[in-house]
Formats: structure tokens, sequence, C-alpha cells
């Protein structure tokens, strides 16, 4: 089976951009499919987007090339990784994108390099670097370059490891972060459906809210907040047929905390 | 030719739900086509999602294998239905989603089943089947399976079938209701084309408006509200490059009354 | 290699006019491959569609065949063309949308079409030529018809020829045109990359801005505006991780002057 490009990027689909990448990838790798896991990660909110990556990697093929670029520093001096987690590889700037996804996927095996400069010919835009140099090492690793040809092996625990990537044990309570707001209103938490979660009360912005615990939307009571392990692989705020982050004014970024659990 | 899949769902693009779709699609069924309907249906307006199907049919490739998903009641007991006219095949929750595609598109050759519980392997999530359960059940068409291997055939009569399939005939004129409201503002009401409309009026809220008969918006005079046949198979409220809908206060879900059609 | 068709549209994702369009292709021409371009022109923003084509054609596949239409003429007599540069292929009203790309990319060998009235069989609706005209256009083309046996030739310089094609040298500078607002605010304008641009200030509604020449955005000094070569062959108004059409109230379509560009 050809490998299959996946492409997560903050290009958003009202410019030509994603179309771009498609186009080059397309030319340089004819053969394989693509696959847009989103392009709707909000500008510059590298959470959200290492969390659709580590929400999303069982459901990618198991050769998927995937591309993601949420890169606020594009043109500096930050590198560009390449992660090997069994068979799927992934490429994206050493900014935290990665570090949800080798924590919750790396199973012991994950390796990666760091792309060395010049590996494309040509003369790359200073400001598109998904299009003019990851989108082309996408293509060499689908046609069967290596990845120790592109870069240099690093350890994984030197990729770039923001605070968000696990939630905060404090003597008030566990302090977890909201990495996604979703098109419905859900807010999904920094805490894999894996750990014990037996809160009953949420704090944030000096509110107290009750929780129940429910397993899916439509089993919550109308006005109660739900807290439940959603679809993604992580612990979810959700309200039956409405939106939690309005009701609670929750937002993306937000901290938020469960004092009974500890 | 292999089958093609058809993706429609209120899922947005925002959020990675639609991605993981295609990748859970790609990886059981590769060698598939995978074409997106549209993921914009409004948050559980079936009746919107109910006309991009039935408008869409005759456009759809021939073996289309199409997986609709709006589905407020995601988790309870409502079924999942495979529904067959001709070579295509539509997985869909009972909610009154296939109903316009049926009553326009059956021809009488139209089968439905309802989809057994546990027809998937592992443990679906109670919030995410279109990933869990119909994307599994939609690459077994795919890859060969017959609809009576996932379920039990039931009488078409017994779907779901919604007010809104088909508009009203009452003392005050023909009741239609708009399905959806698009991107340039047109009004689709569920009259199909075939339908005489010979309208020369409608009333809303209180208000009169006058009607104009074209058959395409540039012959609209500026300022004239125009009943035409539209692109879609259904009769649309529409304004020359202005938006109906903002003019006359119209939204999906409203009802429209045509006094002189009886 | 099959024929890839590329798509450009003002449509939007919501409706499912996209999605019928890549219906009709992928059953009359199901060997090939089908990217989207953008969907997200502003409505009618002709401008806006010709720069995300000229900015595009270097990054699409050799033998693409581009259907492009923004399109506020439908039903009208306004010509549907077919363009021809190297292999590429490019369908679209007879409105402007080509232009820049003919002008960019011509390179001399450019060959134009005017599709004939008929070409199609069936009853084409008056309000959605793209799908019922356009597409089957494209997959005659792609399945081996030559443009010949679809249109007369015509010179590329009867094109419809907006005046926002190139900038204008004025007495008071070269006043430029922007031709699109990205998702990110920058403003890209009617002057290609090729052009110098040794300007320092720019004035627009009565406000003089300073400009800071840079090659990337994370260059620019906080709370200044740039002025750069962006990824798209044409120079651009930026900021640095901020909106440059909101800090400076700029908006496609607008004209904004260079004094010391003359």
């Amino acid at each position: 089976m050809p490998p299959c490009f996946v492409l997560l990027t903050d290009f958003g689909l009202a410019d030509p951009y994603v179309g771009q990448l498609r186009g080059v990838l397309h030319q340089l790798a004819p053969g394989c499919g693509c696959i847009d896991l989103s392009h709707g990660v909000p500008h510059f909110r590298v959470e959200t987007g290492a969390l659709y990556l580590a929400a999303s990697v069982p459901y990618l093929p198991f050769h998927a090339i995937c591309l993601a670029v949420v890169d606020p520093g594009v043109g500096s001096q930050r590198a560009i990784l390449c992660l090997r987690m069994g068979h799927r590889t992934f490429i994206a700037p050493d900014n935290g994108l990665l570090c949800l996804a080798a924590a919750q996927h790396g199973n012991g095996d994950a390796r990666v390099w760091r792309l060395r400069p010049g590996i494309v010919s040509g003369n790359p835009s200073a400001t598109f670097h998904a299009r003019d140099i990851m989108a082309p090492a996408a293509a060499k690793l689908a046609t069967g370059t290596p990845p120790e040809a592109l870069g240099e092996e690093m350890p994984t625990a030197a990729m770039h490891s923001p605070v968000w990537i696990r939630p905060e044990t404090t003597d008030s309570g566990l302090v977890a972060r909201i990495l996604h707001v979703d098109h419905f209103g859900n807010c999904i938490l920094n805490i894999p459906s894996a750990a014990d979660m037996p809160a009953h009360e949420m704090r944030h912005k000096g509110r107290r809210t009750p929780l129940v615990a429910v397993d899916h939307y439509a089993a919550l009571p109308t006005g109660h907040i739900g807290l439940l392990c959603g679809s993604q692989g992580y612990w979810e705020i959700a309200a039956n047929r409405d939106s939690a982050a309005t009701l609670l004014d929750l937002h993306t970024g937000d901290s938020v905390t469960f004092p009974d659990v500890k």
C-alpha cells in the first residue's frame, strides 16, 4: 500500500495555502493518497494542534506521513522534526506540536530526527516552509528516502516539551488545561482517558460547577455539566445539545481545577 | 470501478473529527475514493442534511457509499439505517436524514436495513458512532459485505418521516418550509422542482412579498425577489447578487405561505 | 500520469455545491485526482480568485485541469474560456479570473478557446454552470478531447482584462490594489515579486504608514508594518503575529499609494 499524506495546519481553508501544499505533494509523490486531518487549528495554538494529532493517531492509516504545521516561528531558527512511531511518520516544527502524540502513542519505539537545512533544492520562501521545505521532505519520505538521509537523530526527550503536556497536581487539586473547545462547545482537557477522574466539582475563575459523570452527551440531564471520556482519548467538559464553553465561559488555554482529584 | 465514499456531516471542518473518519475509511478500504459532500450542515439540522442528500443524489458516483451523519441522538437508542437505491448506498441514523432522498429518488426500488448492534468489533465510543460504527460498516460494504449481513431489512415506509418532508396544502394556501439558506442567501424550499408553482406572492411573519418568476439569478431586476427552480431540484426564493434571506429575514426552519397556490 | 482536477470557487464549503462538482468529475473521469485549491474566495471577488490562481500555478500538478469559478454573471451571456499554458489547462468564465495567471505564467505559449454553447448534452441548469457545463467540459478534456473540439480559439489579448491587473504609476507614486487579505491579515498587492519596491511609506485613506522591509514575518519588530515578498509571488503588507489588515483598516479592493515608488 502506498503511503498516505495527512495534513494538519492552522492555515484555514479560505486561502490557497492548503491547495498549494496538496499540489506540491501530488506533483512530487503522485501515487499517494492525501487526507486532511484539519486546517482549522486556531492560529498559532500549538496545544490544540498537538491535541488533534494525539487524538487522531489511532485513526490514521498505518503508513501515514503526517505534515503538521502550526508554526508561529516560521523563518526563525526553530528546528523541523521528523518523528517516527511504528510505520507512521510526522513532520512538524519543534515547538511542542508533536509532544502529546509522542507521549500517548510512543510506546518506547518513537524515534526523532532534526531535519538538516538545505535538504530541498531551489530557493524556499522564508514565509512558507510548509510548502517549500516540509512538503518536499514528506514527498522524499513517501518515495523511499529514509529519515536518516534527511537529518540527525536526536533523543525524543530533547523535543520541546511545553507545560501543558500534562495536568499539574497541586494542594488545591488537579489543575488541568483546556486544549481545545470543539465545534459543539465541548472542552477537551489535557487529561488522558486512561487517568481516573473521580471529580464532582470544577473550579474556574472563582466559580464552582458541579459535574455529572456520564458516558455520552444525550445521557446528561438538561442544564447539567458533564465530565466524560469523549471520543478523542481525553476527558471532556460537556453539555447536552448545548455548548459547555458558552455556558461556563471556558476558552482554549484556560486552566480549570478539580479540587477532589489529588 | 471501486466504490467511492461520500461524506455528509454537521461536524464542521475545524475539529479533527472528519479527518478521523477519512483515516478510518482509508485504512479499512484503501482502494476507494472519498468525496466530501459537505461538513457544513448546521448543527443538528436534520432537514438541511436531508436536503443536501436529496439534491445531490443525481451527482453522486454510481457506486457511492454515502455516510450521512447529523445525529443529535448519538448514544441513545435511535437506529442506524442502510438504504440502497440503485447502486448507491446510504448509511445514516433513522431520524429523517434519508427521507427526502428516498422520496425523490427511490423510484420504487429502494431497500432499507436496520443495522444490528455489535456489527463492529472492539469497543466503540459512546459519542462518535460515525467513526466507530458507521465508518467501519461503510468499509465492510465497500469491501463486499452485503447489507443483509449487517442488519435486518425493514419496509422503507417504516423509516422516520418528519413533517417537513413535503409542503402542506391549507385553506390559506401552500405552506412550505425553508430547508436551507445557502451561502449566497438563497432560501431552498421543500417543494420539488417538478411541482407547479404559479405563485405571485409569499407571506411570512405578516409581511407580503411579491415574487418574480425567473430562471436564473442575473435575470432578476435589482431589488426584486425571485422564485426559481434552482440547481438543487427544489424551488428557491432568491435575489440578484444579494441575500434573499437577509432582505426578508428568512431562516432555515421557517414556514412561508403561498396564498395563490392551492 | 492521469490528469488531476484542481478546483477554485467562491462557493464556500457549507453548501453541497462543491461536493456535487466533485461527484460529477469523479463519475465522468474516475481515474483522475482532485485537489481543492480553495473554495473560500469571497463572493464574487474576481480579483481575489485571479490572485489565488496566479499565485498557485507553479505549485499545481503539471497535468492539472483547473476549474475556476467566481462567476457573478452565471446564466448571462459571458463566455466560458479554456486556457492552456504548458500542460496545464484552466476553465473559467471570461471575467478576468484568468488574467493574472496568464500575465504571470503565460510565457508566450498561452492559448485560449471560447467554449461553444451546447457542448454538453442534457439540460443544464441556468444557475449552476460549474456543475452542469464546466465540470463536464473539464472531464472531456481529462479523457482526451482536445480544446479545439470544445470551442473556437481566440487571441489571448481578447480575454477580459480588468483595471486591477497591474498597479498604476501616477504623479503621487505607485497606486496598487489589495487583491486579498489572507487568514493571518496579510494584505497581498497586485505587484509581482519581480518588481523593485523601494518603498518606505504607504498612504491609505489619508494615513501615512512607515514600512519596514523584511523577508519573513518573525523578523518584523512588534508594532511595525512590513513590506515583504511573500510566498505568493506578490508583495505583501504584513505584521508580526498580528493582522496588518486590522491594524491599518485595509480591505480587499482598497487602493494604497507608495509615494517613493515612481
